[in-house]
């Protein structure tokens, strides 16, 4: 056995794949969002925009967020000192997990470390606390939510993408007496399409289900006080378990759960990933409230996401670029081969000052093969124009189809 | 199904075995650790030493520590904005993983979002990557540990808590050629005993193991340059896979591996806790870096945390506490009873101000609940003589067995 080898041999698959990552080292600079400073391997240094962020909002540099954290820093220090249960529950953190239950409208709220660790121990836990548990989990869900249900070893059953009828189907065929659990995203990231909420919700009540729903890439960004496309489609209430982040659109870091309290309760007492952790530094959980406040109050934030978001669509489509047929802000252009994402987007960065990751296999199916671009309010109109300009050369450069509207 | 009702019940069972926690809600004082203010549930507040903070050296309140994380914030912002591969590699992490490499005298090193993602993350991807892989897993490995050996889903033997003749009968038991790893820490965290590591190495090299150290509890803490155990014990460079956490005596949060440079990229190529979660902010990456290097250079910060656990121990000695045989800068006192050791605790905070966790089953085993106390170089004599008079005064009040010496 010669382990060197052997490492080498797992790199080398990886490769062959074209699934080696080579991150970008960049230093984005607090007021000059999306500017940032991309350093090279040999040490030179150069501007780029950054394309896809998921700071959404530019929350990560809000004063108001930035305030809170430096403060929390003043008054109690780095880091929190220990697990929640040891020392680690600091009054930051007491204030942020009312906050985010006030949020979503439900009695409690939990922390965890990251939206990852969130999904990944409700998930497991919850076969745990509920015996002879089945879950019915949507078949782009995240890795974070399939490792928690593979974690928990418990029947699951995966319905077809956003397909409410094979759901339904999954659900009529299963146990009536079995506690029954859905897992679902309302926005997903890869392609911008948003789930069917109330049906969603209307099926889980005709075959007696708990919804649990990720929004981890809607918090902060839709519903009136920026609870979740849940809450702008009037139908929070009925969720019974939503998932969020605080490390997208709130800027900082960190996941969380909010729902009934026997059941936060539950998890609190259950979960692993929660209990034998260190929590979040008082700093962020600082900064998690005073981000998660601020967006409540500014729903223009919302609104010129949103408008930033359907210029470039618009622009791209005039362009003949092939959007990809996204409901929201997210902003997917189909390149269809993975050498030529990858390559567009190597020279997009080197050329033209342009940071946009390629989204290859296996994040995303073969043949759709994207570049995902993530506008946010500080996405000037100039900006825009050389993106698109800069993707028209590539297009021409690469011979990739392009198309009158929608990519086919 | 009432799922209320299943929520509750799984409560009842966590209260009936005596499991059920209560959070206390406190505030720790920049520059005044280990003093902070303890919120109670009606709202009145009290000041209390925490002795129980796994911030072992005050870290979380060094000028170095704090100085540099109110920098990284004014630089670049509040959080990463995205996974290392999209967007969320910032040249604090670049840095911070140079350094931990650094530290341990390894090739390279990864970033993970916490110590328990580290171990979760790293083990169960080992599995991934050496196919037929063996795992030895010491039997009091930290919860992290075990479920990232459970994940894997791969072979896996248990060996008695350091007992390495038992750990060579597996070894020498397993097929030969199949890979191998002995995964172990070397601090305990509950016990405070210390790991043979040198022994350890040896069989590993007698059976062609690799071999993965849990260096959580000493890194920062042990060593000349505060690289753990491993380097104060001379064998360092024979490990082969070092992970620690910079959430205990680095003071702010995150975890990480170290090792040569093909295995750090296998797991950074395979892992999917550390794929597909948003990275640490750019501040707290900023705040490591400078605590690994305040604690490189001052030796003095570890001599006075051992020589304050020392001394704590020998005043608990000389009244006839039972202090169990710790090695360590951990100082367990034996309770011996679920009950006694809640409501010690319980008094202790509400009557001495003195803030301690009753470590009860399942933590550690029946008829051996304790409680854990770690001395900082903040806590001073005048500290240490009233938590001594105050246990005496709980040890009489409880009839509780005290002991000439250490406890049976």
């Amino acid at each position: 056995m010669n382990y060197q080898d052997a490492f080498r041999t797992a790199l080398d698959r990886v490769r062959q794949e074209g699934r080696y990552r080579v991150f970008a080292d960049l230093k984005r600079h607090r007021g000059e969002f999306p500017r940032a400073t991309w350093t090279q391997a040999d040490g030179s240094q150069s501007d780029v925009i950054v394309w896809c962020s998921n700071d959404y909002l530019g929350q990560g540099q809000n004063p108001v967020v930035l305030d809170a954290m430096h403060q929390a820093i003043e008054e109690a220090g780095a880091g929190s000192g220990g697990t929640r249960n040891i020392s680690g529950t600091t009054h930051y953190h007491v204030e942020l997990e009312a906050e985010l239950a006030d949020l979503h409208g439900k009695e409690a709220a939990l922390l965890f470390t990251s939206g990852y660790v969130s999904n990944e121990a409700s998930l497991s836990t919850l076969y745990k606390i509920l015996p002879g548990l089945i879950i019915f989990s949507d078949a782009l869900n995240h890795n974070s939510m399939i490792s928690g249900i593979r974690a928990g070893r418990g029947p699951r059953h995966v319905y077809r993408h956003n397909d409410l009828a094979h759901l339904e189907e999954l659900l009529a065929a299963a146990d009536p007496a079995a506690p029954k659990l859905i897992a679902f995203e309302s926005v997903y990231s890869m392609d911008g399409d948003i789930a069917d909420i109330a049906g969603t919700i209307a099926l889980a009540k005709k075959y007696n289900a708990l919804t649990y729903i990720d929004e981890v890439h809607a918090v902060g960004m839709y519903g009136p006080r920026g609870a979740g496309v849940a809450e702008r489609d009037g139908v929070m209430a009925e969720i019974d378990i939503i998932e969020g982040t605080l490390g997208k659109a709130f800027g900082v870091m960190g996941g969380y759960i909010a729902a009934d309290a026997v059941i936060v309760d539950a998890i609190r007492s259950y979960a692993d990933g929660f209990i034998f952790t260190t929590s979040l530094p008082p700093a962020l959980a600082a900064g998690a409230v005073a981000s998660i406040r601020y967006l409540k109050d500014h729903n223009e934030v919302r609104e010129a996401h949103q408008e930033r978001a359907a210029t470039l669509k618009a622009l791209m489509r005039k362009a003949g670029l092939p959007v990809m047929p996204s409901v929201s802000h997210i902003v997917p252009v189909e390149v269809g081969d993975p050498v030529h994402c990858k390559l567009i987007s190597d020279i997009l960065l080197s050329d033209y000052g342009i940071y946009v990751q390629p989204i290859n296999y296996p994040t995303v199916p073969r043949g759709t093969e994207r570049l995902r671009f993530t506008p946010s309010p500080a996405h000037t109109d100039e900006m825009m124009g050389d993106l698109v300009k800069a993707l028209e050369n590539l297009w021409t450069r690469c011979n990739i189809k392009r198309v009158g509207g929608v990519a086919a």
